[in-house]
Order: C-alpha cells, then sequence, then structure tokens
C-alpha cells in the first residue's frame, strides 16, 4: 500500500477540512465540534489526524490527513506559531526509527505535503502566512492553495495568483517544484503537468453538498446567483490539485521528501531549535537556509508513473472499487471508470511494500 | 448641513473600501495603494479619512468616513490594539471644545457610527473581533456587518448571523438597537424599521465594477457561475443597511453619540485609560462598563422622519440632484426619482446648523 501524509495547514475557517472531503470523497469530519471564541481565546492550535483509505486505478492509496483547527485564531500568533513542531517530531521520529536495530517495517509518518491555504481575502499573503510557509519549507512539500476561490472574480484570483507568487519569490519561500514530464510521456500527462504548473497556487473551492447539474451529481456550492461546481475547471483549479495529489506527482512528493527534505534535516539544515526558530519569526536569521537546499532532487528519467485521468467532463474515478476507511457512500454513485496508462521505467504508484522508497 | 462620521472597522481584505464606494455611489480610494506583505509586517494601522457630500432627497449630507488599512494584520494584534484611540480623541476634542468659550460652531468629529466588518470565513466571532468591539462599545455606535457575503451560501449566512448574534450576546457587547417605529409612522417605514432589524448583522456585498442587468446598469461582481447584485435584497442586506445609515436611522445614529456615548463619556465611563484597555484585552476587568450605559437612548414620541425609500426593484435615489464631494461620475446614470414622505414631528433630517443636536 502507498501512504501519503498530507497536512492542511491555514487560518481557521478557510475551508481546509471541505477541501479534505472532497478531494478524497469522504466525510472525515463528521462529529466535528466548532469551538466557539471563547475556546478559541484560550486554546491553542491543536492537531486532528484522520486517515483515509482511497482506490485510485486499482492501486491502494491510504492518506493520513492532519488538520490544524486553532492556527491563527490567536490575538498574538507568536505563542501558536512555537507550539507547531508536528513535521519536526514525525522527522526525528522516523529518524530514530532508522537507526534503530529493526528498521525493515518502519511506519512512515512524515509529512510529504502541505497544502497550506491561503485566504481569498488578504491582499496577497499575510505575515502569518509568509513567517509559517519560511519557517517550514525546508522540511516539508510546500504546495499553496488559494481557499475558497469562489469569492474572487477571473479576475481578482489571476491578480492574487500573480501577488502570491511575486512574494513568495520575494522572500525565498521554497513550495513544490512539479517536475517538467519526459519526452517519453504521454501526451496526455505532458498536458496535465503544464496544466498543474500554470495553477500554483491552486485556487480551490470544496463543498460537502451535492447539487443535481446535467443528471449529474456534482460536489457543488449553491448561491440564488448560480451554482458553484468544484470539479469545473472553469471554476476553480480543484481537478489539478486532485490529479496531482493523488494521480500524478504523489511519488514525487514522497521522494522530494525522502531524498531531499528527510536527508537535509538528518545533515542537521532542517533541524531547528526553538531559539532559532524564534530569531526567525523576528527576521532575526535564515534559519541556515543555505545549507539545506544545496541537493536537488531530479525524479529517475524513464520512470515508471500512472497516466493522469480522463479530464473532469469524463467523469471522475475516486471512490471506485473497493476502497474503503471513513469514505461516505453518498458519493458513490458518482464514480465512473477512468483511463489508465503506464510508460515504462523502474518507479510506479504500484508500490507494495510501504512508504519507505529503496534507494 | 447633515453630518456623520462613520468608522469602518474590520480585518484588511473584507472591502470596507469598496462596501463604502457601493453605499455612497463614489469612488474614494482611487488613489489607493495596496501595501506589500512587507510593509504589512512592518507598520501599524493607519487611518484614512475621506469626506462626500450627499444629496439624499434634496437633504445635503456630509458623510465623513474613516478607513483603518492593516487592522488585524500583525502577527502580535496587542500592540495595533493600543495604537486605535481615534474615538477616544475625537470625544476628547469636541469635549475640550463644548468647555472653550466660542462653541457656537464646533466641529463634530465625533465617529456616530462604526461599521464593523465580521470575516465570512470565521466560525462565527474570532478572538480579535471580541476584543475591539468590546473595547469600542461604550463610545460609539457599534453596527455589525457580515462582510463578503457573496462566498457564504442562505444557510451558511443564516447560520453565520445566529452565531455571531448569540456570541455579541454571550460577551454582552452592546451593538446599535434599531428603535422601534412609532404607530404613526408610515407602514411602508414600519416595514423597513423590521427589516432592518431583522438584518442585523447584515450581510453585505460591495463592488467597484457595473454590470448591464435587464437594462439597468446596476453594482455588481461577475462571477463565471452568476452575476451577484450588491442592490439586489436576495443577494444580501446592502440596501437594508443604506437605508438605516442615510435614509431611516441617521438621526438616531447622531443622537445616540451625543445623548449616551457621549454624556457616558464627559460622565468618566467612557474615558478608558491605556492601563485598563491594556487589562481588557488580557480579560482582567470590565472596563467599566456598569457605570456607562444606565442612560437609555429613547427617541422623542412623535419625531419628524424622513421616508423610506422605494425598494430595489424601483430604482436607487441616491446620486440624485446636485450631489458633489468625490462622488464618482460612473454610476449617476442609475440615479432614479425615489419617493418620499414625511410623517409629523419635530425631528427631521432637514437640519441646517450643524451637527451639533440641541437639546
Amino acid at each position: 500500500m502507498c501512504v501519503c501524509v498530507i497536512l492542511c495547514l491555514g487560518e481557521s475557517g478557510l475551508g481546509k477540512s471541505t477541501l479534505v472531503n472532497s478531494l478524497f470523497l469522504t466525510n472525515l469530519y463528521i462529529d466535528r465540534c466548532m469551538p466557539d471564541v471563547s475556546e478559541k481565546i484560550a486554546r491553542t492550535v491543536s492537531i486532528t489526524k484522520n486517515t483515509v483509505d482511497i482506490v485510485e486505478d486499482g492501486v491502494n492509496l491510504r492518506l493520513t490527513v492532519i488538520d490544524t483547527p486553532g492556527f491563527g485564531d490567536a490575538l498574538n500568533n507568536h505563542e501558536r506559531y512555537f507550539k507547531f513542531y508536528y513535521v519536526d517530531q514525525e522527522m526525528e521520529k522516523y529518524r530514530r526509527n532508522e537507526i534503530g536495530l529493526n528498521r525493515k517495517n518502519i511506519t512512515d509518518n512524515r509529512v510529504h505535503c502541505c497544502l497550506y491555504f491561503i485566504s481569498p481575502h488578504g491582499h496577497g499573503l499575510k505575515p502569518i502566512d509568509v513567517n509559517f510557509m519560511k519557517a517550514l519549507d525546508q522540511k516539508v512539500n510546500i504546495v499553496p492553495v488559494l481557499a475558497k476561490a469562489d469569492s474572487l472574480t477571473p479576475k481578482e484570483t489571476h491578480n492574487m495568483k500573480s501577488k502570491i507568487l511575486t512574494e513568495i519569490d520575494k522572500f525565498k519561500i521554497k513550495i513544490f517544484q512539479v517536475p517538467d514530464s519526459d519526452p517519453d510521456n504521454k501526451d496526455l500527462f505532458k498536458q496535465q503537468t503544464e496544466e498543474i504548473k500554470r495553477s500554483i497556487p491552486f485556487a480551490v473551492i470544496g463543498s460537502n453538498a451535492v447539487a443535481e447539474r446535467n443528471g449529474r451529481r456534482v460536489r457543488a456550492r449553491v448561491y440564488p446567483w448560480g451554482i458553484v461546481e468544484t470539479e469545473n475547471p472553469s471554476h476553480s483549479d480543484f481537478v489539478h490539485l486532485r490529479n496531482m495529489l493523488i494521480r500524478t506527482h504523489m511519488q514525487d512528493l514522497i521522494h522530494t521528501t525522502h531524498y531531499l527534505l528527510y536527508e537535509n534535516y538528518r545533515s542537521g539544515g532542517g533541524r531547528t531549535s526553538r531559539r532559532r526558530t524564534a530569531n526567525r519569526v523576528q527576521g532575526g536569521d535564515n534559519g541556515g537556509r543555505s545549507q539545506g537546499r544545496g541537493v536537488t532532487y531530479r525524479p529517475p528519467p524513464g520512470r515508471r508513473i500512472l497516466a493522469p485521468q480522463e479530464q473532469h467532463r469524463e467523469g471522475g474515478t475516486l471512490g471506485e472499487g473497493s476502497g474503503g476507511g471513513r469514505r461516505t457512500e453518498s458519493m458513490a454513485d458518482q464514480s465512473e471508470g477512468g483511463a489508465r496508462e503506464e510508460t515504462g521505467g523502474t518507479w510506479s504508484m504500484r508500490c507494495q511494500v510501504g512508504p519507505r522508497p529503496q534507494p
């Protein structure tokens, strides 16, 4: 089984949980209780961890989704910052297991991807976004996501994306770089890779509600002035994000984590003491940035990859087959068969031996 | 000329400036330059002040709109909090002028209404909202506004409004209470007053763009899935808010400020030292709340009021006549004639003698 851990980070109320439900056609937070404002004042960031098993093109995938309710709620967010050590802790656990005697069956809980949710209402990034992304970018693949994009017109979305990318560049925040496709990849894969690259930061819309559109049941948000379909590429980049996460680039996320970020951590570049973390928030040092990213990850040439699914109009394939976990059945009737193609090479999403890639 | 000062407060990016432009059919912030994230980190809350002269039913109104860019941007919002003393300063200026020798022509810059913008993306109020509203509610008429309501479905808007009202009640935040209409008021006025009461907190949508709808040019937001009209009551409470502010309840806002809030300030209930302000943020005291609100404002019976305008479908009247100021001409072609009715009484919006109500 292929295991991928996804961390959802971003201000409270940006639709993290709803997006996860939409991405994996599940209902992970059915028993969630929203804190009221007095609880928000009292508490710190909490971590909720949910696992969902899905079957994608006959391949079993186990996705662990970590949500962080309470993030950004505080009046003074410095405190919250210092208490967020989850990524480091999991790297350290893995390192200790790796140097132990019995390392055949290590459970890999390292975070392979951090979906960082950016508010559509700020004028670009907020200071809290810059601080968090800079603090994490040596330890995890950051995928920036422009949340609740249905509150932005197409022109506003374009401007917001440009501003976010400019600020990411200006502050030298390292985000996950989608590798170029190989010349021997299928045209559809190449096209999808290009679409994914163009979409970053992904402007996404999630929904827990289902509406009827042209005889199909789709996840949608129903407004008095129109219906927003989450999977309609002309409404949002949701499809591109989902393709990247569970179809075309999951292996890249896992391998970058192991070969680049984890190696960087082991060599000391990613391990950040509390004191150094504190300094970086104040803008006092660069957190050893220069050490970490000397090694560049390149996927091996001719690797074996799963080809992308057919586009939105042909219907999704999520939920097909025997996918178990906490996936709800309400959306299962949506799934139809999808195309499956493979190119030659050595790597595959059909990894049955556990999450740790063999060098 | 009737003078009313409106303060717009709320997190950056919630559409304060856009709403002001939509409310007063103007373009106050044409030369605005949005700060980037590095400037946001460095600076504190700034105050921008704009005055717009409008003519409403032949009555000249001067509205001063105070915007607070930078509010809530900081990582540590305690600091910003301490630096926001504008409301106190203006009360104090007025008090000093009033005890001076020449007090015939006092310029009234006291804040008569604070539109407090609440994010549609939080799950109810945020800690920063509770702190700010509690700090200001003895000094100014707070009108809570649920910003950017086009990102919420009708059900979400309803739930969000309920949650906000519950939390306002729980934290004993005093918001502006719309007075009941008198038995001798016209039915249309009574109906509008009821609609205004039901709409609080006002779920609003603003827009600087104009679209063509059914042969009329309207302020709207154009999405791929539909067009949101700011003045359509089935899309938002924008019309009710505008009616309250400049048609039906402007005099109530001015009189409550003078007879209740200012008297409270003079007697010491509203004057808050920096130390007491600091304590209240920490939840340490109630800021002398018990002193302030002993007096209850009641509008005099049988007062003269301006009757409400005809509803949305009959077209707005803003911009009619010789309204000057910084109002842009692009929207002037929208204005049509509106109904005007008056009931008997003694108070009127036709005050020509300056802003200070004569006791």
